[in-house]
């Protein structure tokens, strides 16, 4: 890549979220080689309180919009790069993105998952360029963590000769 | 392997269909040294006006039956197939299936996820031989993209000496 | 690892049961290079009669407890671990579980997938030590297979010079 990823998001106006720490008693990642799994993220921010709150909760249409999911997609990929960057120390060391799997909390009937997964798969294209073009699952599911309206996992393809 | 899967595929009286466009902002096909990820899969086919159409839309066992399921999952699988032949050249080039992913629309208290899951891997063990064996998750989802009844996504081993 | 895995097993009170078949058309592990898949376990126990039955059915948390759940997360990894054990021969050659994927049966609002989760992932730590931290998708999901409430499969590390 010719640009560098992190200065593509300042670029989109985007800033990586502190990488937060899982709800649960697992690990956000785990290397092998130079494939780099992520743990299923979801769309945690900063409250106005200072506290760690999701974006939107709930089963999209009804009570979440897929505008609304779209944007729950685009902050689990980057709460995912702030998992990457806090592992591999910059998402420079990124060489590929591999495969992304996309849960979104759905009513029955709900058939647009790909719109909503479109967001995350269209920024991941947008930081990391044609390396950020992946394999995808995009699948309907009854219910999520925290209630989140989306949950993304991702795997990476890095360069073995980063720092670790 | 002493067949080749297309010669099988043929001899069972099965055509690969055109390699078709994701419905979203992805690819079909990421590679990693000899791995080889395909995109979950709905069982689009070409329709009575050449447009592509999806098989089976709905839940089972209440708008699809088990059968119509079924086919469904077989579709997935020669779609997947079809992005790998366009990926690798050849089936051939397959030395093994790894992981494939079976999601199920699915009415809450269906539990025969399994039973529609096993047309897919039964196709897979017909045109692959004991190569075609794989680890398996079948699960159900309350809806899928598009209103597929079946969403299939595949991990395969691939000769890294094939051409890409 | 300091401490084997199996008699860390024996220390916590646990046995592996016997390596179960599929239920279906697929095969318990697959490995390439030094991954191990494991396909999608269910909760699975000899039953009173001898015969294999289901730990808890139905969904969480209205027909099955969230403590019921965890039980069957735990059962799912004894029996994923009876798999490993069955293929490498041995739970000393697992250098680390890589990912987790758990599908917990759940009603609609039901948002405590870690918690059941949860008592996979711990139980990993408790046999492997750091090991056996790992990257984790959890997700909630309509129906599972055989009416199970939980659903869990795995990918492993091992060392590439085990017996195989």
């Amino acid at each position: 890549m010719s640009l560098d990823p992190e200065a593509k998001l300042a670029e989109l106006g985007l800033k990586l979220p502190e990488a937060s720490k899982p709800v649960a008693a697992y690990i956000p990642t785990r290397i092998v080689g130079n494939l780099l799994w992520v743990a299923g993220q979801v769309p945690i921010v900063p409250g106005a309180d200072g506290k760690p709150q999701v974006l939107f909760k709930g089963a999209v249409p009804g009570q979440v919009t897929i505008e609304q999911a779209q944007q729950c997609a685009k902050q689990c990929v980057l709460n995912g790069l702030a998992a990457v960057k806090s592992e591999i120390g910059s998402l420079s060391c990124v060489r590929q993105v591999v495969r992304v799997g996309v849960f979104v909390c759905s009513e029955a009937g709900f058939t647009e998952q790909p719109k909503v997964a479109n967001a995350a798969s269209e920024l991941l294209v947008q930081v990391f360029g044609p390396a950020g073009q992946h394999a995808r699952a995009a699948v309907g599911s009854i219910a999520l963590p925290l209630g989140a309206a989306v949950e993304v996992e991702f795997l990476f393809e890095i360069d073995p000769e980063c720092p670790r």
